[in-house]
């Protein structure tokens, strides 16, 4: 499709990505006198934060992903398009799309991250990424294949290789899908697999620095580590991977571990366009931009959240990587844009930080609330009381909370169904002959 | 995988397919002295009577699914498995499947139905199916994708291709999939593509022959097209398809429908296994079996449910095809199959006829129990009662009810989700360029 999208007399906002950022600033612009156009490659938001409850059966998809049209119902001054931002051409103020060449006065770059495998392809075409709803959906099928094969699979080392679950990187993510593999071994496998030895199911957490959640307190850092290792997790900190051929995980210490599952949370990087000033391109492939978002060396493109880096004193590696960044600098552009369209004064970013929190498992979590710090039961149900809140939707939260509820009393998932096999290129033959 | 699975010493019943009458005839065979095998290409059952909510938006997909494991969880003398049933060596005893051979001194095909195309190639290369979740959630993604196609397409003839849905066959499916369109259509659009002329959306509905729900009573008949022309869905009854190249639909008439998405819920044909007595198989790709389920030709193979056709004074054209056929098929199956083993005599099956019911939309049912008739709003709460009372499962009971209530309030449907996108191979550039 080779269409243009000329603009109309209107100044016209042109934001790709539907993310926490993008849908902020969206949001904000809404009774401006200004054309806001919203591009996505999907045609939802995704709630990025409980990927991980969908990949190990907890969750439904649907219910932590939400329409964006819906996001957007209402809004008269936007339009919302399916598509995929190619590349910019900053010169002549236009987007190239999928569906076309659109027209901008200010672009906003809100695309987030992707998985980062510092350019190790081997890892990259062997490890399961975990940043989208797809990928999500894959490593559930791949887990459940996996537990299937092993019913009938007697070789040892194959064997291996379909029970060892192994998660690389701890952050929040990396924490609470060991931990979430952990439960699912420790409360389903039991009734479903009576055939299984569960000791033969091992749970690996590697971490290439000294200590878990390293944007935590030493309490939090501590606590989880510990909740980690009672739900059976094997958790290797100072641990960095060397290579994985898809059967192999390679630590740089020399151990090796056979798994056909390694879970990728080690880092992310920018999802940045093609066009783009390329001196802006910064550590972890984000884009340099100033207190006001702007991206360095160009007048009117902006980049907000995942992919930008602003970085400050306080904050030399750039802002961190979660939803109240993002949430905070779509605000304020949204602001800030109207002022230089009115050539009013800009206000600067400032982050209001408000804390961090991971989940462990049942009952199991912590929380940094600045000075305040509490583990454990109460910190669990925060971080459920929070995350809920966050969703989009009235019927995602409900729906949400009724699989919590159920399975707060029932210690079961609701949804482990292989609904889409996944099959990887290289041994998928060795896993499970056919499933459709 | 090349294993073979030889038998203990225990009498060992395999049943192919955890549909309705598989699971019954597996459960009530729980205390027996008996080693059965359970098997299924997916670790999950299907609550068919839902999946065209599926494929509308309103139901998540794991919502009408449910593990085959848990099912079966605590049933000792059950083992489950993962695989896809090639071949039946009835001299020997032997089940060939993507996994390996497995003996039997029972068998039983509990294996369903599929879509049935009448040899028509290309319709059926053209046409969706809908009799699985993955064909459900695909249809789900192409209504989505067509939508969103039409946002930017501007010629005529694609614009009708993509916003005239066609639903070929007039039965329960046929008609609730259609009506559920139609209210897609009434509720959702409007919001959610205000740029969208709503005139140009065409619901239509083709049924060859002079009367919807032919099994239905004639009041239910002429309320079930009342309602759905209240809907706005044009009825075509009397109406044969002679055509369809994944454009343009041609009716026997003459009269042709430009449409990229033909659902078709025409008819269905029986998953029949290879190296079956060929002489069994009767109309409609179903195996002719006697008064006890038992195959034609065959003196430990039977068949039970959709696949199998019990041929009676009453039922010339075998039982009807619905869920409570293959529950009470399995059920004295299980009785009937003790007796044998015991030498002792079975029983014949007697079919109890618990009525039929379509619903059309919001409010608009029909429902026939035996000589009492009714429709409207409490034919409506009947219907979504009996369905969520028969779904497997508390969590998925629970889950729908959300969804009904919550839909039921807000006109809304909750998962309106491209989350894999359906690529038609003929014509998939014509519609969206990439979306991924």
């Amino acid at each position: 499709m080779d269409q243009h999208f000329p603009k109309s007399t209107k100044t016209r906002i042109v934001i790709v990505g539907g993310g926490f950022g993008g849908i902020e600033l969206a949001k904000k612009l809404k009774d401006k006198d200004v054309e806001v156009m919203m591009l996505d490659k999907h045609n939802y938001h995704t709630f990025q934060p409980l990927l991980y409850q969908v990949a190990t059966g907890g969750l439904e998809a649907d219910s932590i992903a939400f329409p964006l049209r819906k996001i957007f119902k209402g809004q008269k001054n936007l339009t919302f398009r399916v598509t995929e931002a190619l590349r910019v051409q900053p010169f002549e103020n236009i987007l190239e799309t999928t569906i076309g060449t659109i027209e901008y006065d200010h672009l906003v770059i809100a695309t987030g991250s992707t998985s980062n495998f510092f350019g190790q392809n081997e890892i990259e075409e062997h490890a399961m990424p975990m940043k989208s709803i797809p990928e999500a959906l894959n490593l559930r099928s791949l887990i459940l294949q996996n537990l299937e094969a092993a019913q009938i699979i007697t070789d040892p080392i194959l064997r291996d290789e379909l029970l060892n679950f192994v998660v690389v990187g701890g952050g929040p993510t990396g924490v609470e899908t060991a931990g979430a593999i952990a439960e699912l071994k420790k409360h389903v496998l039991k009734n479903d697999y009576p055939e299984l030895n569960l000791d033969e199911v091992s749970i690996y957490l590697i971490e290439g620095s000294p200590e878990l959640l390293g944007n935590m307190s030493v309490q939090a850092q501590r606590k989880s580590e510990e909740f980690l290792k009672e739900l059976g997790v094997i958790v290797m900190t100072n641990s960095r991977v060397k290579a994985y051929d898809g059967k192999v995980l390679s630590l740089l210490d020399g151990q090796q571990i056979n798994s056909s599952t390694v879970i990728w949370s080690a880092g992310v990087k920018g999802a940045v366009l093609e066009g783009l000033n390329t001196t802006a391109i910064v550590r972890g492939n984000r884009l340099k931009v100033n207190e006001i978002n702007r991206i360095d060396g160009h007048d009117n493109i902006y980049a907000i959240g995942d992919v930008s880096a602003m970085i400050t004193e306080e904050f030399p590696n750039g802002h961190p990587g979660v939803a109240p960044t993002a949430i905070q600098q779509g605000k304020l552009l949204a602001k800030n844009l109207w002022n230089i369209m009115n050539n009013l004064p800009t206000t600067p970013f400032k982050y209001f930080d408000k804390g961090a929190m991971a989940t462990v498992g049942r009952n199991r979590a912590v929380v940094d609330l600045h000075k305040i710090r509490f583990q454990g039961i109460f910190a669990w149900f925060t971080w459920m009381f929070v995350h809920l809140m966050t969703l989009v939707g009235f019927r995602n939260k409900l729906v949400v909370f009724v699989n919590w509820v159920w399975s707060y009393f029932s210690y079961d998932r609701g949804t482990r169904l292989i609904i889409r096999p996944y099959f990887k290129e290289s041994n998928d033959e060795s896993k499970l002959d056919k499933v459709s």
